[in-house]
Parts: structure tokens; sequence; C-alpha cells
């Protein structure tokens, strides 16, 4: 088979650590930067990674400063955050061929669905990424643990291209699931965002801090039914031991900062359109309330209000 | 009429302020002292009062560290913190006459009803006292506004002696309404202590930064409708337009630093039992949710364990 072109769009933690992997598998990949663009053209990229460390020196590096000047691909891997995507549209639009496959390397629910309308785009698919990466500082980036990924497409179409993509990751070194449908599996994983990145947020504190105060275990479930009824309210039946298990492997897990604590803390915008407005918003739509939700994210209007003012 | 006798229980920013307005009212008033006690057999007590200064000499000041070394009187004033009512009946029981009146000056809902069936007293009272002030020291009070209190009895005796406290407190200076029923002045005040002492504790706020941001009011006025209807399922039925009058007043005030706020940012103990969970626990009998109530109270469950621990 022909090897697929890349293009990744924000090459930060997840998309410089998932870009370089599939650099070093012996695929084609085309790396959007921002600020750090100058500094890779002369260093590099670098991942100091979990698994044993990697780069792409200068000379190999495919880096760009704008879509505009990137080559049309094959797949496109989003990886910004999803404060972003307003942009988005407009931002990939030069990199599309008619068949493109666009895969959303993202947190929260709605994201496919939104840039699909958009775009008109037959192939859009997204991806959830268990990983513990961030960046450390220009092109350079820490992996500390994990990497798999579950990919599914968006529509009905495009699953042999999702395929191929979950085939390269295979190769490069990552592991790989794919599901039916991203939608049920970003209900799932929202399953544990809603309540555990919100309320570390809004009480600064760690799943470990949260998990040894019983109120708040009872406010995380809480939150958890509310999600679940929304999934079920959009065709998602997600299982009913899946809340009790996720609440007992975190009450087991290493004290954790989720991405939004740290978004916080580093006065970056938090990820609140696609990690809670959309969920509600679907849920208002079938009349069902999720008010213990609705209220934490309201709080987090108010932190995000002075990060971004 | 002969003159009553007082012993004020909690000697701090409250009922240092209002038993020292009684006692050069020309009433005869014993203070119950903790850790200042001490300090002001030497030094009197001082208020810095916003209508002018004022005092008590230390050769006038009838202080006590126990109750049981005070003589028995015709009212008793609590103006301690509902954190420390699990010790309220046996503290204040040397005090008690067999028609002695005893006023909690505390906030939240159920204490008078929990004292008078601990110890089957048959005349007790509560009163809300709408003042700022504060301790700058030992012995020593700043009081930096207002005053007025609100009084109601508990049960259906007991009204001329209220009447009594209502006539002495004015002529000490202090403003003072007398209503049928503490209990409806109490959910009264609860409205808007239920969503402002808790937000501003967990969000570290004032009223004025929760005020400019769109959500929290929001999430405010659904606050004040659940303890709407609380109040209703406790038979007290608080008029509608009280929820729009009370934000709109809000807006409009100085910045406030909230009671809840202050003791979270000074390591003291929280007072959520009287202002959150005795109100869910009567809705929950009556089958009333109250969810986005419920949440914060237990989001402030967890900052009390970290004050307490």
């Amino acid at each position: 088979m022909e090897s697929k072109t890349y293009a990744v769009i924000g090459t930060g933690a997840i998309g410089g650590y998932y870009g370089a992997r599939l650099h070093h598998g012996g695929n084609s990949v085309h790396f959007l930067f921002h600020s750090d663009y100058d500094h890779v053209c002369q260093q590099g990229l670098t991942v100091d990674s979990h698994y044993g460390d990697f780069s792409i020196a200068a000379d190999q590096l495919q880096a760009y400063q704008s879509t505009a000047q990137m080559p049309k691909v094959d797949v496109v891997l989003v990886a910004l955050k999803t404060t972003q995507n307003q942009h988005l549209a407009s931002l990939i639009q030069p990199l599309l061929k008619p068949d493109t496959l666009v895969v959303l390397l993202q947190n929260g629910i709605g994201a496919e669905q939104e840039l699909a309308q958009q775009l008109e785009l037959p192939y859009v698919g997204g991806g959830l990424c268990f990983i513990c990466s961030n960046k450390l500082g220009p092109g350079h980036i820490h992996h500390l643990d994990y990497g798999r990924i579950t990919l599914g497409m968006h529509g009905e179409t495009g699953l042999p291209a999702l395929s191929q993509l979950a085939e390269d990751f295979r190769q490069s070194g990552i592991e790989v699931d794919v599901e039916d449908n991203i939608f049920a599996a970003r209900w799932k994983k929202l399953l544990w965002n809603a309540p555990f990145n919100g309320l570390s947020a809004v009480l600064d504190t760690d799943t470990a801090q949260m998990m040894q105060c019983p109120e708040i275990v009872e406010l995380a479930r809480d939150i958890m039914l509310e999600v679940k009824a929304a999934a079920r309210s959009s065709d998602t039946e997600l299982e009913i031991d899946l809340i009790e298990t996720m609440l007992t492997n975190t009450a087991k897990m290493k004290p954790y900062l989720t991405s939004m604590l740290l978004d916080k803390r580093n006065g970056r915008e938090l990820e609140l359109q696609y990690m809670y407005k959309n969920a509600l918003d679907i849920a208002a739509e079938q009349n069902i309330k999720m008010p213990k939700t609705e209220a934490l994210y309201q709080q987090l209007c108010f932190i995000n209000k002075a990060i971004v003012s």
C-alpha cells in the first residue's frame, strides 16, 4: 500500500509526540509550528520519552509556520487545544484533498460534528489519547508515560482510511484501538473528565485529595450519572458498572493533576465549550437535566474569565 | 418594669458589640470570655465603633471564664459560631431559670429547634444581625457599620420577653425589628447566604467579582430558587420578587467579603451544618431536590476538611 502523507496541526505535547513517532515509523509528516518555528528550524524536535529518547534533526524536520505553505496531505492530525477551534476550519482548509481524513486528537464532545459541517468533509474522525506528556520548551517534549490512542470515525464512512492510520501508528510503536464510533468513546471519556477535570480546577487539587473526601466522591458520582443520562439521550448507552469501576480506579491511581487544573495554574484558557457546554446543550435539547454538571460549568466560567480577561 | 439580667455567650465581634451596648444602656450584662479572659480583666472591653468609640473598664466588666461561675440570668444571648453548637446545651445550662429567654444570634437554620429540644426550653428565640464588625485583638472590637437586629421567637410563646429584650436593645441604641417567627426570617436570610457565602469561599472572591460574571449570577439565582422551594416545603413562603431584588442589591453593593470566605481565609471551621446541611435535610424530608446547593455543600466539605484536619 502506498505510504500516506501526514500533517500535524499543533506540534505540542500531543501532536509533537505522535507526529515524531510517525516520522520515525517511515511516514512523511509535515508539522505546523507557531512560536517554536524559528527554534525548531535551528534545533529540530526532541522527545524525552519514557520508552527511550528520540528526535528529528532540523534538516529532517518538515516544519511550517502556516498551513498555506504546507502540501495537501492524506491525513490531518489536529492536536490543538479545543479553545482554538474557532480557527480550525480555515486553518486546515489548505491541506485538504477530496478524500483527506481529518482526525481530531482533542478533548470533549462535538468537535468532529462541527468541523464536518463547516467544511462538508466526508472523512472526520477522532482520537482519544491516553498519555502523560507535556512540553518542556520550544521543540522539546517530555513524554512521561502511556500513549495508547482510541480512534473512531465521526460518520458512517472512512473506516478503511482510519484503519490505515491505525496501522501506521502501530508500525510506529503506538498502541491503538479502533472503535466503531468516536462519539460513544468520547462520552465514555467525558464520564471521567466532567467531574474530575472541573472539580480539580475549582478546588485546585489532585485526584487523590478529592478521592479522600466522601462528599466529593459523591459529587463526582452524581455528575457521572448526569453525563450517563446525557449520553443515553444521544443514543449512547454507557455501562452502569463503568462509574464504580472508574471511581475505584481513580482512588487507586497515583495523585494526578488533570489537564484543566494545569491549564488553570498556567493561566491557559479552559476547554469549557467541548468539555462541558456541548454536553449540557445536547442534554438540554432532550430535556435531560444536569444540574450538578451545570453548577460546575458555571463556576468554571468564573475561573476562566479571570484567565482570559 | 424591672431591669433584666443578661449573659453574653461568646464575646467576640457580635456578642461583644451588642453586649457592650446593652451594658451602656444600663443593663446588667455578664460576659463569657475564652482566651481573652486574662486580658479583659486587666484592660476591659473596647469597641471602636462607626457611631463613636466606647468601652467597659476592667472594674466595671462582669467577665467570666466559665458559665458555672456566672449567675442565672433572664436573657442569654448566644453569639458563638454555630461550629461550637455541639457544646451549647451544656454550656448554657448553668445560666437557666425556668423562664430564661435564650436568643441565638447565629447564622443558618435549625439551631433554635435543636436547642429547645435538647434542654426542653420554653423560650428560645433567634436574632439576625445585619452588622459589619470584627475582632481586632483580645477584648478589642471594630464595628465598621450597620447593626440592626431582626428578632423572632422559635415557638408560640415568649413574645412578651422578646419584646422586652427588643426594648432594652432600642434603649441601648440598637435598631430592632421583631418578627412573628424567626424561622421565616432565617429562611429569608439563607436565600442570600446559601449562594453567596458558599460560592465566595469556593471561588475565593468577593460579591462584586461574582456579580460581574453572568454564569455565577445564574448559578446564584438557581441556588436561591432551590432555597425558596425548600422554605416552602417547611411552610415558609418567600416572595418571588425577593430573589431579583437581592441580586440587584448585591450587584450595587460595595465589594463584600462574606463571613464564610473570611473563615476560610483565616483557617476557621466553616458553618456548614446550619448554613447548608440542615436546609438540605429539611428539603430531602419533603422530597425537594436542591442539586446545585448540594453540589456547593459537597465542595465546601472538601475545603472544610483541609481546615479542620
